[in-house]
């Protein structure tokens, strides 16, 4: 059975205004929103107010530079870690049986992207019934020596690999505008975004100050590879009660849909 | 260059009379001795009162029997994850660019041995100056579904495959005896023991009632399949000041030596 991919951005589960803040109440809710989810499910989360501004301070999205970069990236992880098992914990308080899973064990990368993942214990884990939940991690790199692998990266190669029925990607927006929605309040959401707007997503926002791996263009960009496979991915307002919920069911939320087209 | 590999017991770094109760004098203490490694480093722990008491609640050790385990391998998962970020953060403390590293994301076993492990992402962690810390864990298992891979397996596999330098099993007692010395206050501690040494191996105490993994006869016969393949490894106090420190310094501690014997 195809499992269920939900992304849950790292400005949903931090508040990204002061480092290692968790938006605990946030995170209840969203574990029981994914209790709607009825067969296998993968949960991957973004770094947030956790992971960005360590692996910014060390430069980690630069690749190895020097021996000083070696503690970031210790720290960097263990943020991660930290993160990782707080969102854990909301779902185990949900009765959901997660189990994070650490991409830095099992991946190696190439200029930033993924070279070679072992997904066998993912696999094993979703066929016993286990909820593995991936993050965004710091990550050895053959060419680079290290790079930040996003969440947004994790979901589409876990949805390639595994056959995702669907991609969910939570975020704090109410889907893709044209325009930062932060610069420009008119711009209007996008309910369909397929390969052919390639000219519409190279006008997309790219990183924010604070987010070492690339912003909305990013996660489109991500999700364009799955559509072109027929793998449908919805990003939608995780922040807002319900919105993720509906999602799952397969509800006609507020959101954009990024798929094949027509 | 090879690496030196170091086990740290759980009763080394927890306390076991209670649950959840971690040395953190000890583990402060075992940081500053870890740095007299002046190579490569792989620092591996044991479950002590974070794993074993959820794995034996559970009965994870006897492999996959129903749903309900299903949260007990979450919980005790998440307990190893909360023991190894303690475990990390005292050699952050001490200056060591330690890196947790997750067994289960990258390991499958067969019959509670490991069938296949990715060291790739661990070669390039050691290749990079980062120390790699593993730990015991709860892992997916083809003929169980799951089992316990305690650390003391870790440990041997790695230095396998890796060609460790050298091993040193850091436990809470002076090294081998032949009688368990809990019970038998008058036994002596064996200098050393090699793979001819096979009747007293059998002779020695198993597994602890708090113990998953095996207790010390396991220990031994992991690293007598060292010593078959020239890798020494040595049994020492890590709870005493500075053993530990000797050990790593090669010096001639108290302790039980396990090599290829005269």
């Amino acid at each position: 059975m195809k499992p269920l991919i939900v992304k849950l951005g790292g400005s949903v589960v931090t508040d990204k205004r002061k480092p290692f803040l968790v938006k605990r109440k946030d995170l209840k809710r969203l574990a029981g929103e994914l209790k709607a989810a009825k067969g296998p499910l993968i949960v991957v989360h973004g770094g947030g107010s956790f992971g960005h501004p360590l692996a910014l301070k060390y430069k980690i999205a630069d690749g190895y530079t020097g021996k000083n970069q070696l503690m970031g990236m210790s720290l960097t992880h263990r943020a991660m870690i930290l993160l990782n098992s707080y969102v854990v914990e909301a779902l185990q308080n949900a009765d959901i049986p997660a189990i994070g899973v650490q991409p830095s064990s099992s991946t190696v990368l190439i200029n930033g992207r993924i070279k070679s993942m072992d997904i066998g214990p993912i696999r094993m884990m979703l066929a016993l019934g286990l909820v593995p939940v991936l993050y965004g991690d710091v990550v050895s790199d053959v060419k680079k020596g290290v790079k930040i692998l996003s969440g947004d990266q994790i979901v589409s190669y876990l949805a390639r690999r595994l056959g995702a029925s669907k991609v969910i990607v939570g975020v704090d927006v109410d889907g893709v505008y044209a325009d930062d929605p932060k610069g420009n309040k008119k711009s209007e959401i996008l309910k369909k975004i397929t390969p052919d707007d390639a000219r519409l997503v190279a006008s997309l926002g790219a990183a924010g100050t604070q987010d070492v791996t690339g912003g909305m263009r990013n996660k489109v960009l991500e999700l364009l590879d799955l559509a072109r496979l027929g793998i449908e991915a919805e990003i939608v307002n995780a922040s807002k009660p319900n919105v993720l919920r509906g999602a799952i069911r397969g509800k006609n939320v507020l959101g954009t849909k990024v798929c094949g087209g027509s």
